[in-house]
């Protein structure tokens, strides 16, 4: 951000052409590098929209001359879908290679498949038909590494042996992926979703969606997933699918040139990430809509939508679950949901709100623990160590021993009457034939009570390691961990709530729905609620949530629920604090990130705002025509600000305009190489007409009205700040000139804005509470 | 829209108190009707978040004063989700009776139930357990009016008085429906949707959204709906959805007094309106921010959420299809589609998009009729007679009889085995035994190729009486009428490819995917892709009709071809002009509304846009320290303008602030009234400072900075129009003044924005082509 001071929205090309200005007479050629934004810069979305406009009608222009420019024209409207197409078709693709990869390398860790080394245990045991959880490890084929360096598949050496190479694999995957982050790419680590937002709300980030960070988070993706540490593959997804947007971007000029357009795509590819994480297109969409984008106009939508099918139906077509649904985790229920089970699910509500607290807390003051002291410097080392501890307590829990979409795909299982699984492990009653659907409820066998116990030892190892887990230099999501530690919970209160349902049928509460033989609880469905909770007390995350819930279930019949404990988790967080993981994460970097949903509700004015304060030297201006060459290389060789407002004389301070910096020092390098007369004695005209040069001797002026950006933005001094707040955040400026009466008083630049906001913030943080 | 000429962004609350502009002695009491604007006015959007923001201000820091206080602003922070609820629960029930009332009074133009005078046909036959289509009339309680009144149910005499029976009630349901709008709420006709989207862009129309609009509205929908005329219940539902949204806003101080507040909830009504038409509450809710909002902020995306699902849950309690299924058409296929299906998919779509543009055109163009013609001075003739003419041209039809829903229904069915209507009257392989699902296509029987040529005749029909029907002065959707005509259109594209496909297995593109005696065609499915494009190129919709759809059948299978149609459709209607049928009212009835999506791409600068004009008088400005009392009384007379810039002089024409019309005549009233010393030739100040009464005998000076708005909106006379347009769009502004380096020029109002882009539009008609 250094050097942000001022900015320029730049010359719009509508002046540039437009007859007012041509005074110029050297510069035919366009500059170098104009419309280009240096790194860790914010951009002028007017601007870019503006460049856009005039991109567009040439080419409509030209499109009436001949048929080939026509067509050109008809190719750059579709130039649209056809980046769509190819950015679902490649994020669906890599989407599927991933979670193949992922699934072979998962069970790499455990055994590997005698029949072919490149299956895994699920597609290696495909033909034994056995693959429920408990009869998995008779399948012939598959075999454990103990069992195949030693011959014994049981006992304690083969125990040892097994737990001993679990370790070593994951060891191995997560110091394989921390390297190749360090060494290739910087930015593959995280989530990236704190980042995405920052740079689609307009910042840049160079490299950041690069072609190296795709290979280089795909390929870590799946060794930092495999080496089963409690992260998920959802938030990096997102950030592969943009890296796919930025690449098919660069093909297009439309795109490739225009930061603004570009944002668009990348908006639309954040949705087909999601899209191809959770098979939910609507909850991808509704999520780049509600959680990621900030310039987001209704062809965004429609083409978000299109790239969000588009990628869920290549990543079917590769079917890596092989189950040919759509989804991650599909479920079916086969009872409805009563009004008495509310309460455990705002319980459940609660409890992810809370914690959404704790871990975001937790993880925000571990992660600035590790920005400030050592531990930052020896980022291979933290993951190798939380491998290790991760893999060393995962091993003896068969619930963290999986991976762990694996196990909230289990938690959120109804117990069919085929179901082998432990936590079905129910007593049934001999003289009842088996149904297939609705079973009634039965009391608990001794398997439900030990997966009880094993689940709630997982429920805090979760929860410690995930905090841990976060943030550190592999890619790493935390949608897949959140989602655990609530389906662990959620399933815990759904057992309980059976159980209690089953043994008290006679209790006021169970009476009115609960008959006995009747199945009136499914602890499936609290998983799910739990698991939406947590999400949802972390990202924060509202009718995205529900709809890719919605979209898991495939069922209006559980929206109820799911939203009575998002609604509850999303308040509860709100009441600790009002931002989310990713902002939380914005902020701790310090990106330059205007939230649309932050409120701003003090009293400020503009004048409170605006730079210089009255202490300082007064603003650097410009005069249009007294400040000679020499002048401004001096007031641009002491300041570092982006650009410099012209004025008519210092006396009046009238505003006629803004001048870029970078423009500025390019105008005057090529004056003086290229124009005879130019030295540093001349003066800079920024006026309209002539000057008149009085003898033939005066240096020769410089005529620079034609880099002036005669339109920049301005407000009074007495505007209330949360009005300026509003266009900042509305129409994407990067500074504001601050004028009373005509007379310019100061400026006004995004990092000012935000630099206000969070000092108000802390000046009443209890103000939050009522928004 | 007259007197909209100049209008002023009004005081903001925090100049009011911020301690500069406090020399006002006099007025104590806030204006009568400060903040209130008068009927066909436009809001000012920034002006009312600031009066939110204070108001809510104001309540945080009373809630810090004691527990009564703290308890209120929590109940007005909660207001906000108990409207939602209040608007769910009554939409619903409301949508609930209007289609119970429908059903009933449908069926009583055909006969009437004797068990139970108040049983439509179905619910009177429920336990005769006959409702199939070809059954349901041997039930023995429901007796056709020729039966009950002569005894004989067959031979022309029945069918003659049968006949004329239906038209007596059509043609009294629409006369009692023309009557009570015209006699007590002449808003109640047309769908209301062009009307709620000018509302919601922030314009004022008085009356639209009352409580007697709610109640004949719902009314006469149920009249109109049930006297069988063209028309359908969905967009008129959004109507009533918003009248409930406005008057439970009329609760809550917080919603009453705030325009831009109340627009938010009227937005999610919107959604709830949408989510009980179609059982869709996602579909709603993208509805409401794709076609019909206009400010639509995240937080009214989870609000509309939430009144959507309680509507959808509060209509599925009523149960009003006796089906407990949310959805207005339920269908469930039992076969996939086939990658070549997607050609006739196409045509279809391009068949809707045909359909949009025939229907846009021609009904514009009979509207138009109405309005300038003798035509519209008879609204109840025309409705009387266009009955009429439904009425004696649907009879004959047994598929246009019936009510259009039902229809409807019936044409998105797949054949089941035991499905006994006309259009499944296949020929059946004798040795074949009958599963329940996937039977594999058969030859059309006899009874299809009959309704293959009723269908045909009533696409006709329809697509006739469906342009004259839309905007009679009674309530009348078109989702109904639209989706009618694409399934018409769709069945018998899906019959034909079915025959085709049987009849032809040996063709190279039914080779592939359609062995004989396999089931590849589902005509059900052309049927509803056909209805989705005929609804696509009507209003354009795209991803709310999509997802709509997508809720409608519950499975993500047949969205490809549902996409593939709605695209289709949306381009080729795209084609012939870019306004969806609703813009096309907005624009016939010239309601002020900026379009969103309209992108204007014209290079013309602020300047050409601005008034006055060089050849109109100077612009009505007062000066701050020169202008008598009788002076501005003379302007306030000669002029309409809706407010006034005021300057430092009348030389130097340096803007300091603008002062709204409104508050400038109270204000001097009430000076007048009550302020000793105040004469016409009083001077007035809006300066800072005390002025200088020179002597004693000089009549008192009259301080007005109070009511001067001292942040008024500037852009320079350079500004490109599009910034203007961006401007104007997205920060909701009336009115915006123009000013060349701090002196004043000129003012650009919305009407102003408004007419150029007219203007522009017709100058270059082509440019549209390549948004």
């Amino acid at each position: 951000m250094d050097g942000d001071g001022a900015s320029s929205t730049g010359a719009t090309p509508s002046e540039e052409m437009n007859g007012t200005g041509n005074l110029m007479d050297f510069l035919d050629e366009p500059f170098p590098d104009v419309g280009t934004y240096e790194d860790f810069h914010t951009i002028d979305w007017l601007r870019e929209k503006s460049r856009d406009t005039d991109r567009h009608r040439k080419i409509s222009i030209k499109s009436k001359e001949s048929y080939w420019e026509l067509i050109k024209s008809l190719l750059d409207a579709w130039s649209g879908w056809v980046v769509m197409l190819l950015i679902g078709m490649l994020t669906g693709t890599l989407a599927g290679v991933i979670d193949l990869a992922v699934d072979w390398m998962t069970d790499l860790k455990e055994g590997v498949c005698l029949s072919a080394l490149y299956y895994s245990r699920e597609q290696c045991c495909w033909t034994s038909n056995e693959t429920t959880f408990d009869d998995r490890d008779k399948c012939p084929q598959w075999q454990k590494w103990a069992e195949l360096m030693t011959g014994h598949s049981e006992g304690p050496g083969a125990y040892v042996l097994n737990y001993f190479l679990y370790v070593l694999w994951a060891l191995l995957f997560s110091f394989l992926a921390v390297s190749l982050v360090r060494v290739f790419a910087p930015y593959a680590c995280g989530s990236g979703i704190p980042e995405i937002k920052t740079i689609l709300s307009g910042f840049i980030i160079r490299g950041y969606l690069g072609k190296w960070t795709l290979l280089i988070k795909t390929v870590t993706l799946v060794l930092a997933v495999s080496s089963g540490l409690s992260l998920g593959k959802e938030g990096p997804l997102v950030h592969v699918a943009c890296c796919c947007g930025n690449l098919f971007c660069s093909l297009f000029s439309k795109y490739s040139k225009n930061e603004g357009k570009r944002r668009e795509v990348l908006s639309a590819a954040a949705a087909a990430g999601v899209s191809v994480a959770f098979g939910a297109p609507i909850g991808g969409v509704l999520f780049s809509l509600e959680e990621v984008s900030y310039y987001f106009p209704l062809k965004t939508l429609w083409r978000s939508f299109f790239a969000a099918l588009v990628a869920a139906f290549t990543l079917r077509a590769i079917n890596p679950f092989g189950n040919s649904r759509l989804v991650l985790f599909y479920v079916e229920y086969h009872t409805p949901w009563y009004m008495a089970e509310l309460v455990p699910f705002i319980l459940l509500g609660v409890f992810g709100g809370l914690w959404g607290t704790l871990f975001i807390r937790g993880n925000i003051a571990w992660c600035r623990r590790r920005k400030t002291t050592l531990l930052g410097k020896y980022p291979v080392l933290e993951v190798i160590v939380i491998t290790g501890i991760t893999a060393v307590l995962a091993f003896p829990n068969p619930y963290t021993r999986r991976s762990t979409s694996e196990l909230i795909s289990e938690l959120f299982n109804d117990c069919g009457a085929l179901e082998s699984s432990q936590l079905c492990d129910y007593v049934n009653n001999p003289n009842m034939s088996r149904p297939v659907d609705d079973i009634p409820d039965r009391p608990a066998g001794p398997g439900v009570y030990s997966a009880l116990w094993q689940l709630a030892l997982a429920l805090i190892f979760k929860i410690v390691i995930t905090i841990f887990t976060f943030g550190m230099k592999i890619p790493s999501g935390l949608f897949i961990p959140s989602m655990a530690v609530g389906a662990i919970a959620g399933r815990i209160v759904g057992i309980a709530v059976e159980q209690m349902a089953y043994h008290h049928h006679d209790w006021i509460i169970f009476k009115n729905w609960c008959r006995p033989g009747a199945d009136c609880v499914t602890p499936g469905l609290y998983a799910m609620v739990g698991a939406a909770a947590c999400l949802g007390g972390v990202t924060r995350m509202t009718v995205s949530l529900v709809v890719i819930m919605f979209e898991l279930t495939g069922g209006l019949e559980y929206i109820v629920p799911l939203m009575a404990a998002a609604v509850t988790s999303k308040w509860v967080a709100d009441a600790f604090g009002k931002e989310g993981i990713y902002e939380s994460h914005i902020q701790l970097n310090g990106y330059p990130y205007l939230d649309v949903r932050d409120e701003f509700t003090h009293r400020t004015l503009a004048t409170d705002v605006m730079r210089p304060r009255r202490s300082e030297p007064p603003l650097a201006v410009l005069t249009q025509d007294s400040t000679t060459v020499e002048d401004v290389e001096t007031l641009i060789k002491d300041t570092d600000y982006n650009g410099f407002p012209v004025v008519v004389s210092r006396e009046s301070e009238r505003l006629i305009g803004f001048v870029q910096r970078r423009e500025l020092t390019v105008a005057i390098k090529t004056a003086r190489q290229k124009q005879d007369g130019v030295v540093s004695s001349s003066v800079v005209y920024f006026t309209e007409d002539n000057p008149q040069v009085a003898e033939a001797c005066d240096p020769q002026p410089l005529k620079l009205r034609r880099i002036l950006n005669l339109s920049p933005f301005t407000v009074t001094d007495h505007t209330p700040m949360e009005t300026v707040v509003d266009i900042f955040r509305k129409l994407g400026l990067r500074q504001c000139l601050v004028t009373r009466s005509g007379r310019l008083l100061g400026i006004i630049t995004k990092k000012d804005v935000l630099r206000h906001m969070a000092q108000m913030m802390n000046q009443d943080p209890e103000s939050i509470m009522f928004n």
